[in-house]
């Protein structure tokens, strides 16, 4: 039998885990520096808790477990009442009743609600899991993929916003990430769009068509738009506003005028400054990120409700490697009402490949084994025993070749595993009461003393 | 909607995560001192990789996933052909081509084999992923767990044996895990029994019986083997066998003499003996942990063919916290021919619930957050963002509280979260340029320059 895994999912081999790992804890140590708090939830939600949130692709998308014992006589009939419901496309606990996590943020909500009376709010939590959807897998989309997000629930302040922002800049700072941009917008502002050009109930229309303005350029949202009902001087006011330049300030009070008669509008503009303003007295990393007000920002089918921000960089092509809101109304659906939240995303795998792209993994990552002490003289063992206990008493990760294997054999392993130093002991090091190091980078080799040697490689 | 989660299924809060994360942590920086690297594989595996490595009872608790897209009508009839082979107990892919992980053995297997051209053996991996199971949930099993294993592939040496018993020490040190025995035992010795009391045709049977000493005690077993056909000669013989106490060499010498008659008991007694020889000079712990031949270890239903092993600890009531042992061919399975491997496993649920009893959880482990700035002062709250600012920067973990919130509903949050201390700054601190610390626990309260909370904090 050929072994495969499933379409869309992947192997991660050592070099792979510790570079994801490594992404996750230099963001997860950003979090807990503002104050943000784990939470784990299953990989596995009710059926229910998940259908109906995601829109109708979203349903389609997730992925559903088969309850067990099915073939069970006493189970049959009820099986097969709900294999004919699930081929009308409904839902059936009778058939199935579990589902694995599509996302982490209703996940998160249903935690909320089950745990209201435990927690105490404002609830800053951070979550690092995989979720699963039944996509058409394509490069750089899986079936399996990590999310990482933080959210604040059960404070309206916009000093969370502006803190998100910090979190932004501090954890690519610490990834070394240049060239980051941190667009920002308010759906109110949209809103207020909507309101000025007569279109309020072509609200979601206006905010899916000026999604695509990055990818598919003005005249086809031009072209969009008039398909779904809209004048031209309604599309021509969209213009305007699709077409501020300048700095953040100027920006603003240009949408001021142009949105003087929405209320709506003007609350979202106050918040946006309020925000930069926040922003500006907690900042203080020295990142080169820059945060640019920008009005084309609508994050699609999103249900926020205030501040949206997407993340991306100019150093390589890659779309947006975070995003989030402020959504007024997280937990309602599941019985808790007035929760605001608001939370960002760190996009793993585009972090990853951005990473890779421009070689900003640290060297170290790749063998956290320091040294390979190679078997070659049956006499010298007792001794490589001891500076293998003493080594790793150090904390320094060492290996002894354990198989009396050909000396190439030995080297070669080291190599194929990236490890940076090899000891080697033959008679002459036995006697001496030292060991031969090669650096298998450089290729040098120096004999040395154990304590030499832990000096060396405490370092490394 | 209430929401509710599956069955056997748990969220985590904070203080779990930190604390499952704290063990995981532990465990994962000994493997790493050991030359072990990480891996991970998908949640999903096809269906085939994993029926029929379980048993039968095993192949039952395998949670399967619904394929997509049943009710589209191009699909219907080829899922109502699958539905009803499922009906009949088979598995059919029409229906269900993808299952969650069931242990970390097969998929880690799986993984060699597909990768062996660029794998370097011996291979030394470690993996803490979930895995799900079926089971009907009970007090200590759920649906969803951790394991976390460490394994050796493509090496017979024992010298692995012994270093992962080191793993075991140094692990459970680490943990301060206090009256850690590590029982050893080997296959081959139990194949000699067999062997000896002419029953080797019962082996899987004697095996399976004495696993069970510990819980039914002699009598039972010596019911359940005359049951199994054994006559009383071969039970007394069994008996004898079982009856072994004294040091580990006493022991060993006492078995050579009982299975004189059998070749491959000979040969497991003398793999004990390298790797206790082994162990002696690897183990460098200071640990109180025991190392112990133990005859009536026998392990079950697992595929192991040598060495086998079983950690306790006697400070509480409770099963095994760990076990593992070496298969001769682990990787056959999936048409990679002679990979012999041996591993260790850590039972991550149980090892938290002794910790938990112990009371041996670091105390740092209930708040990452080490000061809650109060808002009770708007004239302060530019100068507590700088503090702020500067307690992050110097890698301090820091909250503000954002909402203008009464005094007590702050103390409030402090002390639910269990932050350790909280910074108050009324105008008369505002004008001295300090800020009024105070200590959850002790009550205690103290005016402090920006300096001294770092120093204060720096060092917590």
């Amino acid at each position: 039998m050929k072994p495969t895994i499933p379409q869309g999912t992947r192997d991660f081999g050592p070099a792979e885990v510790r570079r994801r790992q490594y992404i996750l804890a230099s963001i997860k140590k950003v979090f807990e520096i503002y104050g943000f708090q784990p939470i784990e939830t299953p990989s596995m939600e009710q059926l229910e808790t998940l259908m109906g949130k995601y829109g109708e692709e979203g349903d389609r998308l997730i992925f559903k477990i088969l309850n067990n014992g099915l073939n069970d006589p006493k189970n049959q009939e009820k099986a097969r009442k709900g294999f004919e419901q699930v081929l009308e496309g409904k839902n059936s606990t009778l058939l199935t009743e579990r589902a694995l996590r599509y996302d982490l943020t209703i996940p998160f909500a249903r935690f909320v609600a089950m745990n209201q009376h435990q927690l105490s709010f404002p609830f800053k939590r951070y979550q690092m899991q995989p979720v699963w959807r039944a996509d058409r897998p394509q490069r750089g989309r899986y079936r399996e993929f990590w999310q990482c997000d933080a959210d604040v629930v059960g404070s309206t302040a916009l000093l969370h916003e502006a803190e998100l922002i910090c979190i932004y800049q501090q954890a690519f700072a610490q990834l070394q990430l240049p060239e980051i941009t941190i667009k920002i917008n308010n759906r109110k502002i949209l809103t207020g769009l909507a309101e000025c050009c007569e279109a309020s109930e072509r609200l979601m229309d206006i905010t899916v068509a000026i999604d695509k303005l990055d990818k598919i350029g003005w005249e086809k949202v031009a072209a969009e738009l008039a398909n779904k009902g809209l004048q031209k001087n309604q599309i021509d006011f969209i213009q305007t506003y699709l077409g501020f330049e300048g700095q953040n300030e100027s920006k603003l009070q240009q949408m001021e005028q142009l949105l003087a008669k929405s209320e709506t509008a003007q609350t979202g503009i106050a918040e946006l400054r309020s925000i930069l303003n926040y922003h500006q007295q907690l900042n203080s990393t020295s990142a080169e990120s820059r945060v640019e007000v920008d009005f084309t920002l609508a994050r699609g089918l999103n249900y926020y409700t205030g501040f949206i921000t997407e993340v991306s960089t100019t150093a390589v092509k890659m779309g947006s490697i975070g995003g989030g809101g402020r959504y007024d109304d997280l937990t309602g659906l599941f019985g808790l009402k007035n929760m605001s939240g608001v939370g960002i995303s760190f996009g793993i795998d585009r972090i990853y490949d951005v990473l890779e792209e421009l070689n900003l993994f640290p060297s170290s990552l790749k063998s956290s084994t320091k040294i390979l002490l190679v078997n070659i003289e049956p006499l010298a063992e007792q001794q490589l025993y001891r500076y293998l206990n003493r080594l790793r008493a150090e904390g320094i990760a060492a290996e002894f070749y354990a198989d009396a294997a050909k000396f190439d054999k030995q080297m070669k392993y080291a190599d194929k595993r990236n490890i940076p130093y090899v000891g080697i002991m033959g008679s002459e090091e036995l006697n001496e009461q030292l060991i031969n190091v090669k650096n298998m980078e450089s290729g040098t080799q120096q004999k040395m003393s154990l304590e030499e040697v832990i000096a060396l490689l405490g370092n490394a």
